[in-house]
């Protein structure tokens, strides 16, 4: 099945990923996890809820970590253009009979609740409350020096028909994995906002979130972060890496919170924002596409991921043997 | 005065910075400079022109040095969206009274060539020709590893206007000196791809070309380029550097070519996609702004620069005593 | 079995580890391998040999690679005070019945050929030919730039036995792995020039050469060596990391020539001079002592190394069971 | 003059420098400094103390600051081998008609205390108490990292009778600058524990300290530390640097406490340990032996200096203009 053209003038402008709400069970060990060892600020608590950013970031929160009985996801925030682009989905969710409501959120302008086909929770707005630049407090950077969100990665049943209906939302692809047996996609990644993706997707019962990256400014700061995690008692928190990407090319650690959420730390990978920007194919037979230095991941990191509060879980028809260390 | 809103819909989609020509009077030393010691790659020669690119930069060049009898700079380049924003560009600048013309280029589709209200000769165009990536081609990798050109920086007799007349092309700004005393902008940056700048203006005579900026990994590599450069023979070319930029929050470096060009090698700046981004205000008399850690900048840095073929040059009004280092 | 107490005024000051001379099946391809791929200077050659540096040393040579039938080590080479050194070591191993005989050898001034008691060919020696320094000729950096070679590691078949030898000769411990159910060493590190080893031994069929190791600046380095190597033909050649040991702190990654040779890249241990410093005792089942961060090394690791000429090989007694990644 | 011959068998081992005591006038601005800012570690303190050590020693500390009504230096303290030595060193002081007597010192054995020919209060011992390690506790880790005291640099009014004398005390010569039009020596670096230095001389009004260093990962962290003391009222602060000196082969950077006491933090220069090590000349007018990048230092870097309790000031004959920032 051939990949998508890229959908060059879609009727609304989504301008990148903005943020994720996390369910924890533990909120103080999650804001212990999130905020003092990875190091991204705290913008709001209250008794249920804490709030966080990136140092780059202007908007209220990045992050939004909430007290639960269970572990899952609450849902997956992007942010628009323009109030108008917030009108425009609207009307194109409801005319493919998706939900989509007017929501209320705190810090927030006008927020437009849906469901993608497959019941991901996503929430849109123009509008969300600015604070001031930090990024030159450099006395508060802390952990891995998180510089902003970068992406969301997600388990999906049905890669193909996922990678078409993003494509109608303007994400344009940047790589991608064959299968070439089956003739079907392994995994797509897709950007709005001019890096390798916003958004990804890989072939698994779904939908669940693999994990939320986060920007961080060279290697050295991984390093540190494993360095403090191993001797500070998280040392069963690290779940993969220090690695290269072969898809993305960029430098990668994987650690996971108390509930299992994944947090990937994440860098230089390239600049996307050419319209005619070719997607790489990779062959699901490469191992090169997930590591390139060659170390194979983990079992856990191939079949682990978080529940999308209200989204009914279905397995994929695709099937392969991961290369995984034990 | 103060600095204009943002143009969050202008009539056409400028989508990055491309490339720059630079006349140089010695090709084979320029080739050395840009090639050998920085590390671009070549992507075509001949007789009186040589063409690089970055290494994670699929276009076809980024940087033009062109062999001729006196040093300057032939144009400036800028990729759009699609063949329609180059005949509304095309309308914008005629409907101006500003040249505009149909041009030839190798390696590229049509384009736009135009001079903006000051001279400066800037190109256009859609279609560049691609090539297949390099970027994980580690073993090409030389000098300080440069990725992609990341921005122009441009001396101008008047800011206010020049950053009026960028912002009616689209460009956003994303910092900004002000200059109390005479109520006046005295430096400016200004982008289109999501970093702090595709081009900057600061006063002086002008116009003239302050440097062109390449991105690279880290600061490592930048002080590995100092090493090589002051052991190699290159030493009279370091100018500045390295240091950390108040505005942009960039790790620097100058360096200079045979010519005079200079060349800034930069990396670590912040996303500024959001539409409600607020521009940094910064003050005339903070030298923190150039210089985060205090370090002055030579006289030369202050007052150097490479004129555009065929554009008048004019003395600003603004004065101002720069603190320098000797 | 307690270890022992330091020997802090020895017969005889062996300064450092100085070089090895490793037997290659294709001179070509471990020239490529050694010199082209991980950057050490060539400082001679001929049919039959190849002898390198790193780019801080200032002795002619820290590795000979040398043609042979089947690959193997010819002998490790260490570096004493003074002329009477030479004299006062080989009455030691002469008074212990142990073969000790003054060789020739090009670049060196006397040369004494001794067998430790398991049969491993140690050289000592007081005078190299001196090269000028090439440390700041920056231009021939290469590969994982390798500053001067840090240490070897052997598999033994007594280590106990092993560390109360190398005590006699001066070495000093700084770290060690205790195996609590046997009362037995497992393994330890020794020191004559103020790292954590100038040699360490490891429990396994032995004497066998497990590695060589030579310095580089910083884990920056390693991470571009890995970049280059899995993207030129060499993936093959890498066999574990980059990681943090627990046994010296120091940034690791371990690659193997076609022979199999094993070749360290390290940075950042610690200094050691003083001669109260306290070893550390690690427990043979706590997992950070290899691996800070957890990743498990791979069967091969632990089981191959590279054979002594003239030595014949012991099985220890003392069984483990690695935890090893597939 | 030519420099003297290394001295390959002085009397007394004298293993490494140990520790610095600073009068500070704030004690606590001192602590803010040294200990929040810089990041060494506080292993005591009282009313009118402080004691510090870096991140891998385990010697009780490497600097004191005392509180006192003027600033000015205590004592330079070395580590010698054995406690034969300091009977041996008292000798040699007492032969040479210098003062030399024993002290109380807290958490020390036995301590030496004695005068140099200019005055410089400097103290020996072999015993100080032994702390736990906590090189692998990177939660601990603060600023710039400091792992280790590394050198001492002072000024000296005769860098010539200084170098005879510490040559006679052990030291080693690794790099010097001579002044050819006065035939004199004009700078001299010598060692003891296996670096380019553990004390540095430099021509000027003498005896006076110019800093003392401490060694630092690698050049990240000394950005880093640069970022956080510019935003945060420390910018006055940063003295000299970034740089790498051609001397030594360091990466550097001077800061100031608020005493003007100066602290070095530095990087990579390279292992000393061959008795045959060749001394590497500078000549005086070699710019690049001060700054191999080429920028000058400040005027203060060359002038100020710290003034030793009971050591009265002389002038050098030597005159030199240095190059200079203003």
């Amino acid at each position: 099945m051939p990949v998508p053209p890229p959908n060059l003038n879609p009727p609304f402008n989504i301008v990148r990923l903005s943020h994720a709400e996390l369910r924890v069970t533990d909120l103080g060990r999650a804001r212990a996890f999130h905020a003092d060892l990875v190091g991204l600020q705290v913008t709001h608590e209250d008794a249920g809820t804490v709030y966080l950013r990136g140092m780059e970031e202007r908007g209220h929160h990045c992050l939004i970590l909430r007290q639960a009985e269970a572990a899952g996801v609450g849902h997956l925030g992007f942010k628009v253009w323009e109030e108008g682009d917030l009108d425009r989905l609207h009307a194109f969710f409801t005319e493919r009979g998706l939900p989509a409501s007017w929501v209320e959120r705190p810090f927030m302008g006008r927020v437009l609740a849906v469901r993608d086909p497959w019941g991901v929770p996503l929430e849109f707005y123009a509008h969300m409350d600015r604070l001031p630049p930090i990024h030159q407090q450099y006395g508060l950077y802390r952990g891995v020096k998180p510089l902003r969100i970068d992406h969301f990665n997600l388990f999906a049943s049905d890669v193909d028909g996922v990678m078409a209906f993003y494509t109608d939302l303007g994400f344009r692809l940047t790589e991608y994995t064959a299968d070439e047996e089956s003739g079907r996609t392994w995994a797509a990644w897709m950007h709005r906002k001019g890096g390798v993706h916003d958004i990804a997707f890989t072939n698994g019962t779904g939908p669940r979130l693999h994990h939320v990256a986060f920007w961080v400014p060279t290697p050295l700061n991984i390093i540190d972060l494993l360095d403090v995690m191993s001797t500070s008692g998280y040392l069963a928190r690290i779940e993969r890496g220090p690695g290269r990407h072969g898809i993305s090319n960029a430098f990668f650690l994987y650690v996971r919170d108390d509930d299992g959420h994944r947090t990937e730390l994440y860098c230089s990978d390239y600049q996307t924002v050419d319209p005619d920007l070719e997607p790489i194919r990779w062959d699901l037979k490469d191992p090169q596409r997930q590591t390139l230095w060659g170390a194979p991941a983990p079992r856990s990191w191939f079949e682990e991921g978080a529940v999308f509060e209200g989204a009914a879980l279905v397995e994929s028809g695709l099937k392969a043997t991961p290369i995984v260390a034990p």
